[in-house]
């Protein structure tokens, strides 16, 4: 039996995100991702673990999962091997051994996120299932200010759904910037985990930066006030990418 | 009555191109463009004019289409008042007032398409919709090198899909360039006209040059050979996209 670490990039427009649900009629992607591991693999009883539980809608270019498995096939070439088990919208980029005592998510030392907008006075058809259309005219500069403040160590109780229970709402935000590529804005946000709908609310409260309803320095105030209601709006889930997860050094040479 | 001019921005991925079929039953663009404008305005005999047959899957962000209407709703705010008649996928971004004797097709004096490939090992799920993917790894420059050739007015039999009649299949490309950002390399043409897949032959001729079938220097051998096989493949419709039509100085002024 070997644990295999798969690097995993999907669409998440058709399913009601990563993790199962009791329905098997709900499509999820560790859902349609175990189902594919088990016919390539014959294990009946196979389960992933997954990094990250990515929301309904959102999707993803390094979500990590591992399976163990007792194979012939070379862990290399699976991505390959898997292709023809799983939707159009699902593909497995990497796969690679780790140790016995390698766990997907408490391995884990900091992610990141992108958040896309695309800033512009009609829908471009070609950009909405990945992005979240602001029709009126986003300052970025202020934006690029206002996503300073969130980097650091703080309570970010502020920046959560009602209703999620943590043990801790600390968490640290290695670094947060704002990059405007023609029509299209694209927040990224690397830190050590992030609270329910937190990047959504980050986005959402750079989105009323950007609009002028919140100003830069009004931040710090937002986030030491602990309160959700001070935020901005979550912001769609369309917009949201989980772009990678990173872990030891080790790991890190792997897939940079 | 007067003619109004849309520019139409569409995913084309659910359908069966521009062009309206016998069929009711055939989803294009053009069907849901003219009962969308058959519900805002009122006329159940309105028609419109495209500027340009997209094929089956492939993409807009520049379409051009007119119409004749009796309306009281300003030009300016069609595109705002026809939302709601289209479905998701099809965005009418602009309208403005052209005399009577404007017409979208023949007063057209360049198009610029737009051909995208993603260029990776696997499969990029957020850009598959949009892109052709080539895994074998592209030689840009020599791609660079013989887009150069495709520029000026030449016959292009060679790049013209079999079994389409024309009465001259000489046509002049004004520019031709190969872009590459990340893993994804953009084929930009400029022409006063294309014949029936054109665009798509010169991509997959592209296609091979980066994967070293074809030397950029036998390009012009290619087209002087007014002989399709000697051509690359049609690289598919997915990747393609129309994104601009240019009418004379007054209509370019109003678009740029």
């Amino acid at each position: 039996m070997k644990r295999i670490l798969l690097t995993i990039a999907y669409d998440g427009t058709n399913y009601c995100g990563w993790q199962k649900q009791k329905s098997p009629e709900v499509p999820t992607i560790e859902r349609e991702l175990e189902k594919a591991c088990r016919r390539l693999f014959g294990h009946q009883n196979l389960e992933c673990i997954g990094a990250s539980r990515t929301d309904r809608g959102v999707h993803a270019l390094g979500q990590r999962a591992t399976i163990d498995v007792e194979t012939t096939i070379p862990t290399e070439r699976i991505p390959l091997a898997i292709r023809g088990y799983l939707p159009e919208d699902i593909v497995v980029t990497e796969a690679k051994d780790v140790s016995q005592n390698f766990h997907p998510r408490y391995d884990c030392v900091k992610k990141t996120y992108q958040y896309k907008i695309w800033n512009a006075p009609y829908k471009n058809p070609l950009m909405s299932r990945y992005t979240e259309l602001i029709q009126g005219t986003l300052d970025i500069l202020n934006m690029e200010k206002a996503a300073k403040y969130f980097i650091g160590t703080h309570d970010f109780k502020a920046f959560c759904a009602t209703g999620s229970s943590v043990s801790t709402t600390v968490r640290t935000i290695f670094d947060c910037y704002v990059e405007k590529q023609g029509d299209c804005i694209c927040i990224s946000v690397t830190g050590d985990g992030f609270l329910y709908n937190m990047v959504r609310i980050l986005a959402g409260t750079l989105i009323y930066v950007g609009l002028g309803k919140i100003l830069p320095q009004e931040v710090p105030a937002i986030i030491g006030s602990c309160d959700r209601t001070k935020a901005g709006k979550t912001a769609g889930p369309q917009g949201l990418t989980l772009l990678k997860i990173y872990y030891d050094s080790f790991e890190n040479s792997l897939t940079d």
